[in-house]
């Protein structure tokens, strides 16, 4: 199956933005086959999801915070790309989450970024990965930037 | 206009370095045509800017250093280069910012970095970019690194 | 002397790993001739470095966990890149440590990986850095990812 088959068997479509210029960066610039995104947050469809995981947000919320800001890599991925057919492997994810102090499981709450990758992808979507916690920008739960290599 | 022409209508002149080696890094390494830059700092010319924005410093304050840290990481980038007329784009800048618990406006601090960026390479200067809080080394208010493709 | 010759000079052997997938991630992804490791902690044969440095941990054990996070980032680029002698140059550090509030020595930590570095690959070994504070993963003192280039 397609990647945008199984994409939308996952029950998502992605519609290429018009402009990947938000003013003071791109949300995604290409060299050579890579293809390097923006931080992303979770900001999808109306839907922002803030607050400190592990004092405002269960892990599971960061989860799902983690699933929203990687479906804003893979737009700005597939504006780049043309398909997401053309993605080859995801090289790399950087994952950054809200922390509370004390707040120490954030692989928990990025795998909600490499299940979806995974899902997706298969083998091809498994990343070198980090996922650590910090202060992420006007207090999103995570934000997450990947390095895809595309046809 | 060539880009080294724009600086100096900016008002700067950046002298290679005679050596990129700062002893347990490089200021700038190579590979292909992409140069990574460290982590660099806002220590210019004799004046550092240190501190905790959102406490020590205002978002203005911060907003210096990022520009300051980026003067560094050009300086070090036209080392390994030559000259700044051999820069294609800049790929990506990771702006870390030294915050005080409770300060999230990241992106406002490294936007110091992205529009010095764009005034001098208009839109190839416009970078994926993330802008995040968390502790830079010794104080100071910020960190930059970039990844820069030149000819 | 080989790199590999110099790594047994140092005292270690780097077993290959049967697999590199460790679930929701890689230990480490090639794309060209670069090999992106994930996120690295100090859990070597059976040890684990635990602790925030500044609290904690002195300098000196921050040191040594940045040490063992090294030697992990290696046996993942050597399984990839089949010995460690195909290692053309160390492209990147990143560099995370786990802070205490108000502990900003974090490249005196971080340098644990950069002498590691050039004792074993000198000048080739020297790479572009960032060593910044944060919160890792499970309360590991260190976490620590590389970009090597390789033949």
């Amino acid at each position: 199956m397609s990647y945008e088959a199984k994409l939308k068997e996952m029950g998502y479509t992605l519609e290429p933005l018009k402009d990947l210029n938000a003013g003071r960066l791109m949300l995604a610039r290409r060299t050579g086959n890579l293809i390097y995104t923006s931080g992303q947050t979770p900001n999808w469809e109306g839907r922002q999801i803030y607050g400190q995981v592990g004092k405002d947000l269960t892990v599971e919320e960061g989860y799902e915070a983690a699933r929203l800001a990687t479906l804003n890599c893979l737009r700005a991925v597939k504006t780049l790309a043309g398909s997401l057919d053309n993605v080859v492997q995801v090289v790399k994810v950087f994952g950054m989450v809200n922390v509370a102090p004390g707040f120490v499981n954030t692989p928990a709450v990025i795998h909600g970024c490499s299940d979806f990758l995974i899902e997706l992808f298969g083998d091809a979507g498994r990343p070198a990965r980090s996922a650590i916690g910090l202060t992420v920008p006007m207090n999103y739960a995570v934000e997450i930037e990947m390095i895809v290599e595309v046809k």
